[in-house]
């Protein structure tokens, strides 16, 4: 094949060192740890302290990634930061961390999409790859969860943690790389699953901070039903149309929201536990970084040619399922 | 020839009924007519009441974009947001307008790239309409600047306007639309221009409302500095990669942020000022919708195959230069 393709060649993660276990949550709040794990099955998830953003993480992974892979950041030509809580409402994340890395020759921006950040990024950045005229694309993904997330409310704050990652992203020529995208939203999610203070609907004032309108709401049950079928339906369809028996999957990348909805999508899509990447135990949920900090974790494990499907589901709705081979 | 590319195949504005005048400004705060046409050529500039959102005149552009061009919501493949000032960090304004249309067979997600968010979304639209794959997408591009704007700060409040909107974006073969882009982004320039509170690095809270850090801040000479030399820089160089000279150049369509900015840039590229869309004079800076808002408002004059470059400077900093030509 000579058409270009896109793919992920290197990740790097930042993970904050704080752990807030479910013992801890206990003396916050009224839960316990058989409680939030019979339910999402979190144990821990890092917390960034020290009045640190979502770009500090960003930032630590990008500079990890740069090393690793010697890439200088004169070299970087697009720069893409899928976030769900930017440093400010501007300028974009993505601008601070060029900042930050000394990248002087790139341009870029954030894209919110919830927790379809990632995957719709990765998507985003492949076009521009594949048009030839990219050639080395930094994709940051990360969510400083813990800025949104409302410690008295016991429903919401076991879900969610920081983390960040970083990723480079290069056009490749053999059978490769990011393949397929299948993606949607319905916007009847607003009603379930929402952070309503501080943009243009309502904007920010002391009312919205007594009413406690900056920090994630969600209607549980709701989104639970919602994302088992909607998630399954996009990863099933993806199977078929690309005819990849459970056999043939090397792994699935679900989003890390929730345990028993990444077991209902395996059971939809017929896949034992083995071929699913999870690590929502230690991590909760990260947002956009999810997928990209599992494929991180599963590098030593991941083999050039390997069948992936990645799948998220979350606020909007958005949702989708990608399909890519690993390329190194 | 027989690449695709992706064209503007229809534009339609929402614009508020209410007109805050420069008279009316100078009742708020110590200013006047003469001192704001002087230094940035603004009369007035729109204003959206009654609790409404981004959303909301993002919706009513995108309904009468489908009535006039026939478009069921059905049809919509993609949806893109570029704005400044979404609804709220989550869902996505593009899930929200979704919702309010009725659009189902859609993915999408907002874009925030301060005043370079439309450039950079069309550029965004055109890679996935070039590659074949989507048919009709829909551009919304807007903002509610009015939400972040401190009428008690007479340097930045007669700046900023309410406007947004909505553009069908269509592959053609023919040659026609989008050609080429020519984008950076600085970093440096988060200390001059931002938006600090509500984000991951100073989340909401009453100390943050208290110390007005929920509002539009700018570095007005620095800005004025950066803009006129990298606007014009990267504007100088499309003309010279497609070897464009004023006099073959139809239209400039710059962003419209500043009079004295717009005329800067213009002399550069060696253009009359014939052929500059000016209307910052009745809106303002409306962030992500004055180009879209020139266009709309050129249609009349606007002939298939005419020559345009669009080039905007912004919050990052953001800055860059299209070059398409007219489709219809």
């Amino acid at each position: 094949m000579s058409e270009i393709r896109a793919a992920i060649t290197a990740i790097e993660a930042f993970l904050p060192e704080y752990r807030l276990t479910n013992q801890e949550l206990g003396k916050m709040v009224d839960t316990s740890d058989e409680w939030i794990m019979q339910r999402v099955g979190i144990k821990e998830r890092r917390i960034l302290k020290g009045g640190l953003a979502t770009s500090d993480m960003m930032a630590e992974a990008a500079k990890k990634l740069l090393e690793k892979t010697h890439t200088s950041p004169d070299e970087i030509d697009f720069v893409l930061a899928a976030t769900n809580t930017p440093d400010m409402w501007f300028p974009a994340t993505a601008c601070i961390v060029c900042d930050k890395l000394g990248i002087r020759n790139a341009w870029g921006y954030d894209l919110l999409a919830a927790c379809s950040g990632f995957i719709y990024a990765l998507e985003t950045v492949s076009k521009f790859v594949e048009s030839g005229r990219y050639r080395k694309v930094l994709l940051l993904a990360g969510d400083k969860m813990s800025a949104i997330t409302d410690y008295t409310d016991r429903t919401t704050c076991p879900l969610f943690g920081d983390a960040a990652t970083a990723l480079l992203i290069e056009p490749v020529t053999e059978d490769v790389g990011v393949i397929d995208h299948l993606f949607r939203v319905d916007g009847v999610g607003r009603r379930y699953l929402h952070l309503q203070g501080g943009g243009s609907l309502y904007p920010a004032s002391h009312d919205t901070i007594s009413k406690r309108m900056h920090y994630t709401h969600q209607d549980g049950k709701m989104v639970f039903k919602y994302a088992v079928s909607n998630m399954a339906d996009v990863a099933v369809e993806m199977m078929k149309r690309h005819q990849i028996s459970p056999d043939d999957l090397a792994w699935l990348v679900p989003h890390q929201a929730n345990l028993r909805i990444i077991d209902a999508v395996s059971r939809r899509m017929g896949l034992t536990t083995e071929k699913v990447m999870i690590n929502i135990e230690k991590y909760g949920n990260t947002t956009a970084a999810t997928i990209p900090l599992c494929l991180y974790e599963w590098i030593p494990r991941l083999k050039k040619g390997d069948k992936l499907i990645l799948a998220a589901f979350g606020g909007g709705f958005t949702w989708g399922a990608m399909y890519l081979k690993w390329a190194y």
